[in-house]
């Protein structure tokens, strides 16, 4: 088997699951058949295991440094970076007139599960460029599109995005970066960022930064952010490297995980000159970001439980291998060793795991599927869907793809904890996607605040509706019985507790009800997990040609979700329910 | 207030829930009035800040390192081993006439509090050589004693525990170490160990390692064990150092924390000459050495307890002065930022964080409490207790200590991540502590299918009776009625469900049975620190002196606990009760 994710599963979701064949059905895809779709995975595959996982560890055991004139990166970073670019799949999202291949939303996240899963931190060079490109095609000018686009799809350029500074974190809105507007049309920017992964290498011929800045004279607050592109070297209209601009590396940052990707922080227009150039209209640059935004938190969420599942399948095999002990019940110390898959709070540990991460694999390739339902298919309604789950797509794997690679540790005993196995370098690499793009906090305030009661609260009676087509399909399993009547037992008080909360939003102590954000974000998780599992349970049952075992696996993954973590949140929503006030209701000087 | 631990918090435990000032009435302790006890507290305080603390991530950055004939560590781990040995605390719980302080073992932990909060991994070297040294002391022949001790209360020499083999792992039953009779009444070792910490290092003139092997002819399993020391360097008469003794470092392990203290595969007897000594009885070694590990899987829940505490203390001094953004209802972008601890978000986090290391730490010092009633009281039930008690002290803060730490990089958010600030670290070292000394799968086996019905159940209905007494306490404070009710009606299931688990292991499938038996060491750990929580929360009342912010967060820690931990293993209870086969019953092909 891979190792990088179970081929059978992977397979099963796209096909099974997700019905990729039938995006040919959609225009813009209509060139994707099966043969077609199958060539781009295995191509990506490839890349993957031959130029990303190969240097994962060694990545990670050799950072990037800086010794104040230039970033040294091990090589083997650039030749992936090459390989990647080579492929096409910088573009592949893109139109075929832009250069792209139309690749499907569903696809290409299928590719990058490989890559995330053979080495996330070198995988976030390419990653980070394909978004910037993204919002320069959604909002650039033509000019602009002209100038930065070949370099960032032919992989002479990466990209970045610049948000963060060292005093705002996480509140935007506080973010005090200058642009002064310059004579001939452009901006000088000054000002300086921080946590910017990629913000400087020696990967590619130049950067280009998506830079959030304030013009002078704007308001204060989110509606006086406009976004700029600043190239680390200017571009001359002939594509050209053009002269060294005024953005600085000011250090690099030194993370405990996703070493493989620089950390920065950014010094923009210390000499005074740092052109920038106004991303379509000022004071838009946020909701521009957002776009970025949303895909980079789907990204997040993919690379949490890809990361994850390459800690489930590197446990799995050493389960299997490693001999030591014996059952209970055998006493007789002569008779030979087990292996340690053989003990049952090892099955518990992998069972655990495989739920998290072939869950929280099929919710983000959930998301693609919508991705491509809204954008290709015209479906608004699945737009509006994927909204409401996006803080679920990035917050869900993120929790639990580190819990997976906790457990993975703990399979491996003390082999675990040492970097001679690969399962550590998961944990901590894994750690980031808690907190980047947005932490669970943000995440929670965004779902609970906002996003459940957009659109009148019309993605909450989307989701319910596929839930209850699942309920439905389910239903014909007397297999599936005990998980059906567990879930549908526990979607009641969800629901109910939801209708409260919004209610107490309206009328109540809009704080009060917020101080748990964090924890509804986490039962939401669960009951769209939850539901997930119930549809691929149906699903590996409705396919005859899937081999026994792996059926029976994704029964039992199903059944032990609905057994405990969905019970867990059943507590989580009662305390929801009472408005707890735990830590709503304390002073500070109590901690 | 320190970094290291809250010192109101901790005098709190010492002299309010543990009584301290009553241990001076057990004659071994006489001389322990309250000026003795709190002039040794400060002298480890002082110890730990000035020469433990410092080097603590200078440590984890430049770990020790072996070029196959010397190892070299950072100057100051030697500096920080010869002020702790110059302390007298490596012997200070042993005997006056053995060169010791008879320091009581609550005292001794209160000490070694400061000790793990600084740096764990240096911490690592006298912790291990004191719990080598009790074994000798124990089970050694006077000739054993003499030779050995002095070095090891002086600081000279180091000790070991060397149990674990490559291939055997916690399988200690199958060891294969061998050991044969010479001539002169002593052994020839031979064989290889793994993971040993302390191992081999450039810190001490000699180091006594303390090794299982088989006799030559012993039986198989772990009747067949016996217990050598052997020694880095054979010891004169006149206790110098004498001839190399034939045993090396194979190599040294990398972990991914916990750096400091080196992990080695250390080979014994590869020239044939490898010189062992015989503790005690052969045959007898594995018992011999579970008197060094039941006080070493206190020391690691105390590791863990300290290393979660000093997150804790890190995030909040960190949530307290970082600014950044506004109260939900703030809407006005002009307004200064609060302190991220005004966030409901962040005292989510913290309070948690204070649930899980304030509850930790008492939980270890109950322990130690329960060492001297048993020790020095002669108190027999508190010994029978403590047995009960040893795998909920080891594995509830491995735990929960790490959760802590998960939760102090979140409240730090990017800057949580990056090694320019210590809580990655703590996250790290704090890794180790549910694998070594016993995994959890392990310490649920021994609760589960030993120590619960051990002595007729009897450490089952002493500990029902402490937590009887804490309820009767609390009901007479309203402030605490919720939380007595609360555990109240959870304790029910908990002690129905217990009886049935033991029915079902005398009558049943016992291996049906103790395939849960790492949950059901969650669940019990939840309501042995709950009843601590309430514990704190009476004695934090009883106390008019207390800051009454003091008191106040306790008894919000202890509503919280109630409220969500306690809640949460209601659900596991209920699963445990219906022998919940979610893992036992399915195929390893499944997975």
């Amino acid at each position: 088997m891979s190792r990088l994710v179970n081929p059978t599963d992977l397979s099963f979701l796209l096909n099974d699951v997700f019905a990729m064949g039938k995006l040919a059905e959609f225009n813009r895809y209509q060139d994707y058949d099966a043969e077609a779709m199958n060539s781009v995975l295995a191509m990506a595959e490839k890349i993957a295991e031959s130029d990303f996982l190969p240097h994962n560890s060694k990545a990670d055991a050799n950072e990037p440094t800086f010794d104040g004139e230039t970033i040294t990166t091990i090589a083997d970073v650039k030749v992936a970076w090459q390989k990647y670019a080579e492929s096409g799949l910088l573009s592949a999202r893109h139109d075929y007139d832009a250069g792209g291949m139309q690749l499907p939303a569903l696809l290409s996240m299928a590719c990058n599960s490989y890559f995330m899963a053979a080495n996330p931190a070198t995988a976030a060079y390419p990653f980070l460029t394909t978004a910037a490109a993204n919002v320069i095609q959604a909002f650039g000018s033509v000019e602009q599109k002209a100038h930065f686009l070949p370099g960032m799809f032919s992989g002479r350029f990466a990209g970045t995005m610049a948000l963060t500074e060292p005093d705002v974190g996480s509140s935007l809105g506080d973010l005090t970066t200058k642009a002064k507007p310059h004579t001939d049309g452009t901006y000088r920017l000054s000002g300086q960022k921080m946590y910017i992964s990629g913000g400087d290498q020696d990967i590619t011929e130049n950067i280009v930064h998506l830079v959030l800045a304030r013009i002078e004279g704007a308001p204060a607050g989110v509606k006086g952010i406009s976004m700029f592109i600043v190239p680390k070297f200017l571009v001359t209209d002939a594509g050209d490297i053009g002269a060294r601009n005024d953005v600085q590396l000011a250090g690099l940052l030194h993370k405990m995980g996703y070493k493989g990707t620089t950390s920065t922080v950014l010094s923009f227009g210390e000499q005074g000159n740092c052109v920038g150039y106004l991303v379509g209209e000022a004071g838009r640059g946020l909701q521009y970001m957002f776009k970025m935004m949303n895909e980079a938190r789907v990204g997040v969420g993919l690379g949490a439980a890809m990361i994850g599942y390459r800690g489930y399948l590197e446990s799995l095999a050493y389960a299997k291998e490693r001999p030591q002990g014996r059952r209970v019940s055998n006493k007789d110390p002569e008779s030979k060793p087990i292996a340690i898959i053989e003990h049952a709070d090892v099955r518990r540990m992998l069972l655990q795991q495989k739920a998290y991460v072939e869950g929280s694999l099929a919710l983000c390739l959930l998301a693609a599927r919508l991705v491509d339902e809204h954008e290709a298919g015209g479906d608004a309604e699945s737009g509006i869907l994927l909204d409401l789950l996006t803080p679920i797509v990035k917050s869900y794997p993120s929790f639990y793809g580190p819990r997976a690679n906790d457990l993975a540790i703990q399979v491996l005993g003390g082999a675990g904890y040492i970097r001679e196995y690969p399962v550590e370098q998961c944990y901590r690499d894994n750690r980031l996607n808690p907190i980047h793009e947005g932490t669970h906090g943000i995440q929670g305030l965004d779902l609970l605040g906002r996003k459940l009661w957009q659109h009148e609260a019309k993605g909450q009676k989307l989701l319910l509706g596929r839930i209850q087509n699942t309920l439905m399909a389910a239903s014909a399993y007397p297999e599936l019985g005990e998980l059906v009547k567990r879930y549908q037992v526990a979607l009641k008080p969800y629901m109910e507790t939801t209708l409260e909360l919004g209610q107490a939003l309206l009328g109540g102590d809009a704080e009060k009800t917020l101080a748990n954000a964090s924890v509804y974000l986490d039962v939401m998780g669960k009951y769209v997990v939850g539901w997930l599992w119930l549809e691929m349970a149906v699903k590996a049952l409705a396919n005859k040609a899937l081999a026994p075992e792996f059926v029976q696996g994704k029964i039992a993954a199903a059944r032990y979700f609905m057994r405990w973590e969905l019970a867990e949140a059943e507590v989580h929503l009662q305390r929801l329910k009472e408005q707890d006030d735990s830590w709503f209701s304390i002073e500070n000087e109590w901690l």
